[in-house]
């Protein structure tokens, strides 16, 4: 039997290629490639647009972070909006907050969210939660029509600015969820990686520290399917400090439904690389 | 022209495909494969036995962590021992910390200290200082031959343990590494990773928590040439607490020179994600 293999593009010049034992499915959404397959190394693997968008065993170290972060930052998350994030899993973490009272989803691509309560059903789960309310359209045309102040907390779990993701990497975009965030609100957009696209990364830093008055930090986490496997978010914020607060009782009670975080790690999480910091200061500065 | 690729299997069912723009040196030595290319992500790179090994671009979050965590742990290095290296990038850390008398190399393989001096002189420049000894021989017999108590702080930068380096991840190397350690001394092999290989960590951190009286912590660095990026290495001490008694002065008199290392990013590395916390304690427990 042939070797099939899917070969993801992590930069111009570097390409990772891993061994498919079972190919799932494959087929062109109205917005992008979806295709689903098998791997020895990190189980049932989601890719949109050609590229690795979640694996089954590393997918934690993305959604934990991106999630956990922000709502143990702020002092009383109680709506929380998430754009994209179709495979559910930034979702299924959101539920496990009890103060959370609703969890507005905005997925752009049905067909997403359709083969992920078939093939990732672990991270689907999310989806089954009372309090989640997922709305399939288009993440922008959303916030320019939600009132003023109504979300706590804004999580932007889109893929790469490339096709119709790429609206959700504008000034327009991001000037639109601040308005809509409440006067302590916090906005986590995933940020691309400083190893494989640091032009990406700055253009959200700068974006976003124009927007929230310089109160933006740049975290990290490990996703070992992602290029060079550093991946980046942006936290920006109306008020609440990254991890100054970080309410401990609420971590603790967390902790026995996690794999990846912890609120040490939240706190290093923010400790980048001298040469990273250097550069994210220069963007800061100019 | 044909395109040039560098293939480098990260684990049995993932290969990284790195583009060449120039092909420097191929070569087998009595040890193993030697190769040295040119890519235009990450410059310069030295793969051995047929994986990379050092590339100019990422090397200093490799280098820089080995090293001054150690030798800023430590009260007072003097004499520093490095078994491997061949790179120089190790010799060249070493070298700048003012405390340090004398750094002995001992590099199996005469072919890596040749090229590196040719192809990546930012890293050989190590050997240009008036500290260094480089030996040109085994690391095991020098380890077994050397005197009880002569060296503070010993750093095992190996290749992985197949051929030549095999016998430096054994308990009768650590055990020697263990006797010719000062009383405070400080032992750090490179641990390869949790993500690609974490038998080769557990093989690592079980033995030297048995040689060193469970006074070992694994820690971490990036380096995006490496298997999915997150690198290990395993802090073994005698005496001194991996961060506790970090000296602060001696840390911010390096910063001019470091391009990666941090006093907080020092004591970040050894905060890991739950998984790999709880993976290493039950290593020790076993």
């Amino acid at each position: 039997m042939a070797k099939i293999v899917f070969r993801d593009p992590w930069d111009q010049h570097t390409i990772i290629e891993h061994v498919v034992t079972d190919m799932l499915f494959s087929q062109r959404s109205e917005f992008q490639q979806v295709d689903v397959f098998e791997t020895a190394q990190f189980g049932t693997v989601l890719a949109l647009g050609g590229v690795v968008n979640c694996s089954e065993v590393d997918e934690m170290g993305y959604h934990e972070m991106l999630v956990h972060v922000p709502l143990l930052a702020h002092p009383n998350p109680r709506r929380v909006l998430i754009i994209g994030g179709g495979d559910g899993g930034t979702m299924r973490e959101v539920c496990k907050h009890d103060c959370v009272e609703e969890a507005v989803q905005v997925e752009i691509d049905e067909v997403v969210v359709d083969v992920c309560k078939k093939y990732l059903p672990e991270t689907a789960v999310g989806y089954e939660h009372p309090k989640c309310n997922l709305i399939i359209g288009d993440g922008l045309d959303y916030v320019e029509k939600a009132t003023d102040g109504s979300f706590d907390v804004i999580l932007v779990d889109s893929t790469d600015p490339v096709d119709a993701a790429d609206v959700l990497f504008t000034e327009n975009f991001y000037e639109q969820c601040h308005r809509v965030l409440a006067d302590d609100g916090i906005l986590v957009p995933q940020s691309d990686s400083m190893f494989n696209s640091s032009k990406n990364v700055e253009r959200v830093v700068g974006q976003l520290g124009a927007i929230f008055g310089g109160n933006v930090h740049l975290y990290r986490t490990l996703v070992p399917t992602y290029p060079f496997s550093m991946w980046n978010f942006t936290f920006a914020s109306k008020g609440p400090h990254p991890y100054e607060n970080l309410d401990e009782s609420r971590a603790s009670e967390l902790d026995p439904q996690l794999r990846y975080y912890t609120s040490d790690l939240h706190r290093a999480a923010f400790v980048l690389p001298k040469w990273m910091t250097e550069r994210v200061a220069s963007w800061s500065r100019a």
